[in-house]
């Protein structure tokens, strides 16, 4: 099932410590520092001084019986060192030092087929708010398609709103997508989300640092939120209200090195506001389409996004003094050169000669009486605005 | 009418002027560059050679009569050295240099009470697509009123959309307002909008470049565009195109050394499309309210705008390992101690601390039959998201 040169003990001891230590425990980022997995499980077993705030869950710890019901539930325990470890999970062991919070997680609690170091080679963050709206779900699913559709995976944390509609993106494009959940792989949260979380460790993947049959709590939400920056080369906040999960998740990826990215909506929408204050006060870079994000999530200098561009036209590139003398042809009733040249502002052979070279350019038309726009050309006094 | 040091001779060459020199004529630069309006005046009249150019506008100029049908129409003529004339159009005679573009205009024909350099000592530029949407509209008229509120100027081009938009706000609020059109002063352009600028001319100014009686062009429109940045201390793009002019008064502004922002809005609207263009590649700061663009327009480190913020709960401030024994705490069924402190994982003395911790925050209640949390709380594992 899992494969690399890790031994039974070792797994055990994680799956162990996944259980007894709570994501994002300071006390044991701080008494377990430095200390292989085993060394800290054998000191835990032995009742080792000073380690008694974890002896309640201790007593009820069974890894070989969590390995097993993971295993029932199609899930596998992935630990460092596994051929499907996602190494992009070590810049946590600095950023968890920064913030003194939960560093590397002991293993991954892993539900789907595809495996999840390759999934991840080429992974963006779509995440959001449950409340979101219908602007929100609708470009969700849109970016989530459109980034699937270039072989990006789509990672997100399960739940209502942003993070279903970009789990929903991917998969109505046959993209992969991994939702990362506060709670075990076996537990369906939220409940009304489960037929999706089903589907997604499908054909996707479902990932947790939490064992089977585990709930989530605040704290966890805010734990797991560092996984889904750490694994991802890019966070794409789609809307936010300025008190936001999404917010901590761009923060963890600010942290982790990830680029930010947020994708702006209407300033009358309480939904945008904690996008806008991602860019305005932590310079997010500002998403508005796929080759945006894209962009943002490769190594500089490559995969660069076109600027968009209406096409120019044939009047674009005209010299000021042409463009004068056209801006002085009447759209309907002809004019003498003499008289345009007046409007124009241009001596008379001046004028005759841009005349022709328009005429030529078959943007006017000479008729009996004088000149006339072309009846294609449209009214120059009507500029674009 | 109009005072200052200047003489009746410079106040009519620079009328004569500003009827013969087509704003943005890249020759008159070339040909008059550095000389003063007298002696440009003289020589066009006396037909010193190489200057045949302006020959067929000068036969019908009439600068005596510009300044009478000026009067007529309840407009001054005013020119550098006036105490009504605005420094900040100084600017442009470098920004004109460097863009082979019109500079500084030989004077700005002035219609209503207001006195225009006092009009624009603080001074933001709304502008946007004609076209607009009616979130453009509303955002428009919304941002108007609140910077007039605050005593800010708003200048516009006049035109249908965002600038009526914005013209509008700033009248509901009783604020000043300044229309700058691309053609004469006593000219209703657009038709539609005569009522309006009527009304800007009675509580606000209309300024043009151009003597009375003169229409619009595209190059007028590109040229009046300068003096909408120069005079302002920002402009604020609301909606445009990406190919929309708007986006060259922004990049006027540029130019002058004048703040750019841009008002986000929908990435699926084709018309917000500009203002996301000049945040993701030209700088602009993204604008969402009045407090923004006042704090962007300022002197740095003044006026700054408070960060949007929802207010702190006590949840938010607790101890992680508090936080984490609050989320063990049932919300509806009380339970003991020793079951709060398994799922918690601390042992069990630390958490019966924590919970007459939180019982004296009021964040839980002791029942017969264990602990639960106080009825006011909201359910921990629904996070806000």
């Amino acid at each position: 099932m899992t494969t690399g040169a890790n031994g039974d003990q070792e797994r055990l001891a994680r799956a162990g410590l996944s259980r007894v230590v709570e994501p994002g425990d300071l006390a044991a980022l701080k008494a377990f520092d430095g200390l292989p997995a085993l060394e800290i499980w054998d000191r835990l077993q032995r009742g080792a001084p000073g380690l008694e705030r974890w002896s309640t869950r201790l007593a009820d710890a069974n890894p070989e019986r969590d390995l097993e019901r993971a295993a029932a539930a199609g899930a596998r325990f992935v630990i460092p060192g596994d051929d499907e470890w996602p190494d992009q999970l070590d810049v946590l062991e600095e950023a968890g030092q920064l913030t003194r919070r939960a560093g590397v997680p002991y293993g991954l609690w892993v539900r789907g087929r595809a495996d999840l170091r390759h999934a991840v080679t080429r992974a963006v963050a779509l995440v959001g708010a449950r409340a979101c709206s219908s602007y929100g779900e609708h470009v969700a699913a849109e970016l989530s398609s459109g980034l699937a559709d270039n072989g990006v995976t789509i990672v997100s944390g399960g739940a209502f709103g942003i993070d279903a509609a970009a789990h929903r993106g991917a998969l109505a494009a046959s993209g992969l997508t991994i939702a990362v959940l506060a709670c075990g792989v076996d537990v369906s949260y939220p409940k009304r989300n489960s037929a999706l979380l089903s589907r997604i460790a499908e054909d996707g993947l479902v990932v947790a640092e939490l064992p089977p049959g585990c709930s989530p709590t605040k704290l966890r939400f805010l734990a797991r939120n560092r996984l889904i920056a750490a694994i991802t080369q890019g966070t794409v906040v789609i809307e936010a209200a300025v008190r936001s999960g999404a917010l901590n998740t761009a923060g963890w990826a600010e942290q982790c090195g990830r680029t930010v990215l947020a994708v702006p909506g209407p300033v009358t929408s309480r939904m945008s506001a904690g996008s806008h204050l991602l860019v305005r006060e932590r310079n997010a870079v500002l998403a508005t389409n796929v080759a945006d994000i894209i962009e943002a999530t490769s190594p500089f200098g490559t995969n660069l996004a076109p600027p968009p561009r209406a096409p120019q036209t044939v009047t674009d590139t005209l010299h000021p003094d042409l463009q004068r003398t056209l801006d002085a042809v009447p759209v309907h009733h002809p004019a003498p050169a003499t008289s345009i040249a007046a409007t124009a502002g241009l001596d008379l052979p001046t004028t005759e000669r841009y005349l022709q070279t328009l005429a030529t350019l078959t943007l006017i038309t000479q008729t009996p009486t004088g000149w006339r726009l072309a009846p294609s050309i449209p009214d120059p006094s009507s500029p674009s605005g």
